[in-house]
């Protein structure tokens, strides 16, 4: 088969691909930690994995904290593994009105100027002095996908949520490409509750850019 | 003038009001009682106006009462004025979850087939065996508004939200016309959160039918 025959064959397949629902996942509060961090609250335990998460390697730990604001405290907040540089706990900003801090919207990592927290575990605490974000809406994916959708790393798009009732299209929606990724949409709570991605109908598919 | 020249201009002028920001108001978790429900949780008071809401002759109540769910309670729920012909409890998602009941996504008044709910004052106890729902997102709007927007009640329309860093357009708006209505869009605490409107730099906008 000839270029000239192929090419329309293969930009109509593009074309389907880029229809196809993003799996969205939707991230409740977490933390993760550092090493450090960890072994103060955890002294002598091992991390365990309790359940895998779709991106690889990652996973929800069976150990949890309780976070603690000046206004309010929450209970058995799961730590992700594995472990990493830096602690940094994200919330909603429901959560954060519980908690009576003020975490600004941020990408993960992007931790300079943000507020601190208190950690309780069973066995100590711990105070972080910064660290505490809701979480950038974001899509992962890999370098495949990147092509696919035609975005690149750091791009913001816009993607549309709907079946569950209350539709709504996103924008601002962050890009993160990397080979370890899978393609996978990350809001959490407060975002899932507005868009209705509880429910099991809901699903999401990116808006192309005009 | 004549209505040729006239026409151009009124149509600009039309134009450029459907660009006006829509006034944004958040509702936090509140509840609407009958006159008998009332009198059950607050025999011999009379309902106290603490603070006029923007739709006229509406307001927050001083009386709160506590909503105790199967999983959970919430304290200090406003009771929104004056009273209504039946009991309605208004909740967000994350709050049904904290309740431990199934709240569905209605319009206001729309309560057949909604759980009820255990509504507890500083007097008296009553179950609610209906009520209790998450309410659908909405614009109140006057006939002249619902004239320049070219909208009709009961239509479902597009808004944005932009300016507070996690802009959004939600779909499935609901409209309201009456002539007691003043232009205002109905969200709650979640779909607040999704689209950053406590952001003071936040604003709505309808997005035009294309």
């Amino acid at each position: 088969m000839d270029k000239a025959l192929l090419e329309p064959v293969v930009s109509k397949i593009l074309d389907e691909m880029r229809l196809r629902p993003i799996p969205l996942g939707v991230s409740n509060r977490h933390l993760h930690l550092s090493q450090q961090d960890y072994q103060q609250l955890f002294p002598q335990q091992p991390l365990v994995e309790k359940k895998a998460l779709l991106q690889p390697g990652q996973y929800a730990a069976e150990q949890t904290v309780t976070l603690v604001g000046p206004k309010g405290q929450l209970e058995k907040v799961r730590i992700l593994g594995p472990l990493r540089r830096r602690s940094q706990v994200e919330i909603s900003r429901s959560d954060a009105r519980v908690l009576g801090i003020a975490a600004p919207l941020r990408m993960s990592g992007e931790l300079e100027g943000t507020p601190g927290i208190r950690l309780v575990s069973p066995f100590a605490e711990l105070v972080l002095t910064n660290g505490a974000i809701v979480a950038q809406r974001h899509i992962h994916m890999s370098p495949l996908d990147a092509l696919i959708y035609r975005v690149q790393h750091g791009d913001r798009i816009q993607v549309a949520v709907q079946g569950g009732g209350r539709r709504l299209v996103f924008d601002d929606v962050a890009i993160r490409v990397s080979p370890q990724m899978r393609l996978e949409m990350h809001i959490d709570t407060d975002e899932a509750n507005a868009a209705g991605a509880d429910d099991p109908h809901a699903y999401a598919t990116l808006v192309p850019r005009s």
